[in-house]
């Protein structure tokens, strides 16, 4: 059974009493920027591209620059978010509150974040009205750069903007199991912008593997197959095998569709004509905490490494992207290897 | 550009002067149930079987029923709607009016119309927040049973419910091309429940086959190639001449989809293993009626016959389908067959 909760009691399952902010502050807030979001884009009837492009090229939309300005003026009210970047902005920057600073607050000293995000995932899809996402992460201390993210990166949240408006949020805090509040992944539904925020699943978890009826796979790029062998190889394994094709080209739905079937793999390659495609900081990073707080594994498909073992350098570092369940992806990275 | 119009003079841009009910009362109605729809989703968070079965033996969600609901209410106040259909129901029934029957309205005597319709397509990417959608056939008469669907079927709407509300309109009056209007397939935006209707294009068509840039196609029941060598054949050329692919597994996405892009070509096969599983009567008709309007082509993937020269002797009449520009769908047949 799921259960609705004022969106000012949010924090009550959020079980880090240790992180004042993160629980009352950073979350709740975050989590209805994405209802507005989700609002901002219902009434954006009219899609159209404004003629400029961000950092990584694409051109955007007036959706894309709206939606950025829903999540940074969130942001302002969040004293202890000190910098913010966006997969729209040039970089990361200091975050101008118009909330009291935190250092009016001295129970909440301690607690500094940076917030990293893409406001809306899925510029091509948009068009055709297909669900996109919002997706965001949340790291400790003042910058999300040149920090180890396994470290740094405590909390994401991968907001599906559909027919309804969910959300699925983890938070894993540093230190040792022992000494740390257990990981916690959970999906909520966001009905409208300061609206009640409903608890849909109180734990968000893959099934184990062999009480798997259904597999599926989301196979990005599939252009690249054209001249890559490997990749190929995995599409023929998996259609032989009967695995369920569901890939709608929005990497948010492509992801979270796994989440709620409690199976899935989803595989943007890096072969020799087609490079790393997605942003380790926008994209790539928040989803792979949601993948591991859900018993899966996310590494980077051109170099086997566990995406949570990066640093990012710089906002634009990209990367490809093996997520979902560990079974498979460890059968897609041996096939990507050509073993 | 785009432009806005009251949902109560819809029917001005509906060019079809001799059907008044159809073009101030029928597709007007039609529309805004679908608004509906797109509001009930966005209020039902908790999505749930409720533990019965339709006529095609699908588990039904509470959303199925809920959204069933909202367009039969809505034709019990079209006077000239006689009859309808749904997949939900167990078969055509007579419409139990709320507004006055249409004998009290002299000029509407002669306008009578049958409805069919899927409330809400794509019931197993519900609980992902994937985009579903909504599809209705308009046809002439009393009924939408054993008469030739190319003669009666005069009207159909593809509703796209996902972070926005959209449809596709398709109307084309029988009679030879000199004597009836041309034939209109526009696409609207539908914010909210009786609110304004805004036409986001004016006409909707497939691009020249020498313009396309960027091939689509979306292979349904992908698991079919496992047994059937010409299913993945054809997938392999597919792959090998790079289109792209989109395929969410809800019909009415992956078939809008393609309207949008300007190209597309889906694929539901019809193998040994793999019978025909779309509906004739509330799924491929209508999709059949407005891809023609927008210039391209519809067939059975299992005979080849199109779409539109079926009868629906059964509600339950099943079919496959390939749709898409016509030399697409000419290509896959080709392919499908073997040659």
């Amino acid at each position: 059974m799921s259960m609705a909760i004022c969106s000012s009691t949010i924090h009550s399952h959020i079980k880090v009493d240790q992180r004042i902010h993160l629980r009352t502050s950073v979350l709740p807030t975050l989590l209805n920027s994405i209802a507005e979001v989700g609002k901002c884009l219902r009434e954006s009837l009219h899609i159209q591209a404004v003629g400029s492009t961000n950092t990584s090229g694409d051109n955007q939309l007036n959706v894309d620059l709206a939606t950025n300005e829903v999540i940074h003026k969130a942001l302002r009210t969040c004293p202890s978010i000190l910098s913010a970047s966006s997969e729209e902005d040039a970089g990361e920057s200091p975050v101008q509150h118009t909330a009291p600073s935190p250092s009016t607050s001295p129970s909440a000293s301690k607690e500094t974040y940076a917030v990293a995000f893409d406001p809306l995932d899925g510029s091509s899809i948009i068009p055709a009205n297909w669900s996109v996402g919002t997706i965001i992460g949340v790291w400790d201390g003042s910058t999300a750069l040149r920090v180890r993210a396994r470290e740094k990166q405590i909390a994401a949240i991968l907001g599906v903007l559909g027919p309804r408006t969910t959300a699925i949020v983890a938070v894993r805090l540093p230190g040792s199991a022992s000494a740390s509040p257990a990981p916690l992944c959970f999906e909520v539904g966001l009905p409208a912008p300061n609206a009640d925020i409903h608890v849909l699943r109180e734990t968000v978890k893959f099934a184990p593997h062999d009480e798997i009826k259904t597999r599926y796979f989301a196979p990005a790029n599939l252009r690249a197959a054209a001249q890559d062998s490997a990749y190929k190889s995995l599409l023929d394994y998996f259609i032989a095998s009967e695995y369920t094709l569901r890939y709608s080209g929005g990497l948010v739905p492509d992801v979270y569709h796994a989440f709620v079937k409690g199976h899935g793999v989803y595989v943007s390659p890096v072969t020799e004509k087609s490079k790393a495609k997605l942003r380790v900081l926008y994209e790539v990073a928040p989803i792979a905490l949601i993948v591991e707080c859900a018993g899966g594994r996310a590494v980077d498909a051109g170099t086997g490494e566990g995406i949570l073992e990066k640093r990012v350098e710089d906002v634009d570092d990209r990367s490809g992207l093996v997520c979902g369940t560990s079974e498979e992806v460890e059968l897609v990275m041996r096939m990507l290897k050509g073993a």
